[in-house]
């Protein structure tokens, strides 16, 4: 989930690794209707696509993220990479590749941060809350507009892997293949709490301002606090002990959030968090955190269905479901249990685990397994 | 843990649910030399005990905790009730129980709170970094005044499993039998990382003012939000899915830490953790929640040694080391492992672990496991 909140804010035109130009487009439709009631609009949605769309519409991809899946600039996040090109396992020469950012996220869609046209100034918490199936629907009206009229795939991993699920049960009839990565019918109730916390520090910042804080002027101490705890949770206790143990801070130290006595000195693991939470404040809106993070708290495959199984039963893709041994987020077990569970309602599943010890972050760093899941579908 | 951070902070004599009457004492000594460099005096130690101590000063048992181990006013933290009385296993009628608050802590004992002589007014940060180590010796200054020449028995879990550990490789000569609990040699980069975010928590809090708050008006916020991590570290994602899963929550709702809008309804979990943060504001000091839970991350217990080896050589105690299932703060493999180390070293040393969800926590709620796990030693 590292990347999963990030923004599609690049404007320039650049070179991707696959030797292809992108750029940022972006698409504005007039209403939306939303899954909790009430409609927003307009609503803009910032994309990148890759190869060309046939005529008969059906050769399209979607990489569900809420940031783009290719990122010269920001090599961890790149597991995509490998993957996208022509030739590749998502072969530009052959689909039309689309990476669509959110609604609700900032930077280029429509999120707290844009500018609530009844107000004339940035909605803030005044924006509604929005839901991964509202950002599903959101994006199906990209895809018409966009001439998609059937999807090869859906792929994404986390908040990506809800919104994959939830194309697969709110359009059925729209995708052949869907890969769902890291992501579960429901989150747990830990993984709320630890949102939770996140969120609470965001707003326990002064700067927060009830979400009306000038762009640029927001809560960095509640965001990177925000950050570091989420960091801990895409992480896992195996992976950072092979990384930090207990090694003392490598110089020179990043700033913390707050002043900081000298308590005892500093642990690696405590300055590459404080750099971590910085980062993220110079790229991420803290109201976009709020919103999307509780859009993955709230997302419950079943809402507004008679039960689990009248929903997973509308599933027609052929359907990969890929869990993370040490994921502690989104536990293996329980991406498993989803995979049998289509399966035993007449579904065609399967569930491939990696075995990484890198937790919830391995479907943005273990590419080769994530390649060799792939084309298990 | 969730007991291990809290006071001695009733004045009162009470009725103990054993039927004998404990009152807080007290015993203050002039100096303290501190393992990471200059000494604190004067030195108040607050402390229960029950039962006689005999002739020979040798049939004295220490429960290391930062809390008392017997609390009738909060059953969650009283696991040791069931242990402690006449006939039962801390058998008050043989032996002379005695439970002692730390160094660093609040109300009772020395800690950020106290004031400091040199300047009149409470140490706040100006108090010196306080390890593991050093609680221990404050708490062998206080079993020398209570004639107390061997100790029958040292047990905690978590911080006071630390203590524990402690105990018998600094004074190994003065402990018989050592219980460890759910604590082992040095805790993980992702402990320390949870406890860090608590740590910004609370120091981004503007009420902090930098440790220098005025006592009832410290940054209720950030410990509270603090306090709601920790609660999610102390259980586990099982026993949270147990209690919690993703039921809406309870009414009466309980305020939240910061002002929040509506993001969707609230869970029982967060209105849970609400609950859980509040009330430790109401008894809790923020700086003291700083030190111990620094102490925490500190403690290496070959610190000062050659090697992990040479210091776990000097333990002559029968020792237990109980890990539990479900925790992942102290895992239990590496209790085991810790125990496997001091046996293959030439210790007396036997693992058990408890087969529990509750995470942490569960050597504060299994007390039948505990009950059984102590009779092995």
């Amino acid at each position: 989930m590292v990347a999963q909140l990030e923004c599609v804010n690049r404007v320039q035109v650049r070179q991707v690794q696959a030797g292809t130009q992108d750029t940022v487009s972006t698409y504005t439709f007039d209403s939306l209707s939303l899954q909790r009631g009430g409609q927003i609009g307009p609503v803009t949605l910032a994309y990148e696509t890759w190869g060309q769309l046939n005529a008969a519409g059906d050769n399209a991809i979607l990489i569900t993220h809420a940031h783009d899946a290719v990122d010269p600039d920001n090599a961890k996040a790149a597991w995509w990479n490998p993957l996208i090109g022509p030739g590749r396992y998502f072969d530009t020469s052959r689909y039309f590749v689309i990476c669509s950012n959110v609604l609700g996220s900032c930077l280029g869609s429509t999120g707290p941060a844009s500018l609530d046209p009844r107000l004339g100034r940035p909605y803030g918490i005044r924006f509604p809350v929005v839901t991964i199936r509202d950002m599903v629907r959101a994006q199906r009206e990209l895809l018409v507009h966009l001439g998609v009229r059937e999807l090869a795939m859906v792929a994404g991993g986390s908040i990506g892997g809800q919104q994959a699920l939830e194309w697969a049960v709110s359009f059925p009839e729209m995708v052949r293949k869907v890969a769902v990565v890291a992501a579960t019918a429901a989150v747990t109730a830990q993984a709320i709490a630890f949102n939770e916390v996140g969120r609470q520090a965001i707003m326990a910042d002064p700067a927060w301002l009830c979400g009306d804080y000038v762009a640029g002027q927001g809560p960095a101490t509640g965001l990177s606090i925000a950050r570091m705890l989420a960091m801990i949770t895409y992480q896992s206790e195996e992976a950072m002990e092979m990384r930090f143990s207990r090694n003392p801070a490598q110089y020179p130290p990043v700033p913390s959030p707050t002043f900081s006595p000298d308590f005892g000195g500093r642990f690696d693991v405590e300055n590459y968090l404080y750099h971590q939470g910085e980062t993220l404040t110079k790229r991420f809106d803290a109201n976009s955190y709020l919103y999307l993070s509780r859009a993955m708290d709230l997302y419950d495959v079943s809402e507004g269905y008679p039960s689990l199984e009248v929903v997973l039963r509308r599933i027609r893709s052929k359907a990969l479901f890929v869990g993370i041994r040490s994921d502690f987020l989104f536990p293996a077990a329980h991406v498993r249990w989803l995979a049998d569970k289509v399966r035993a309602l007449g579904g065609d599943a399967q569930y491939v685990e990696l075995d990484s010890p890198h937790g919830h972050d391995a479907f943005l760093k273990e590419w080769s397994q994530m390649a060799a899941a792939l084309r298990s579908l």
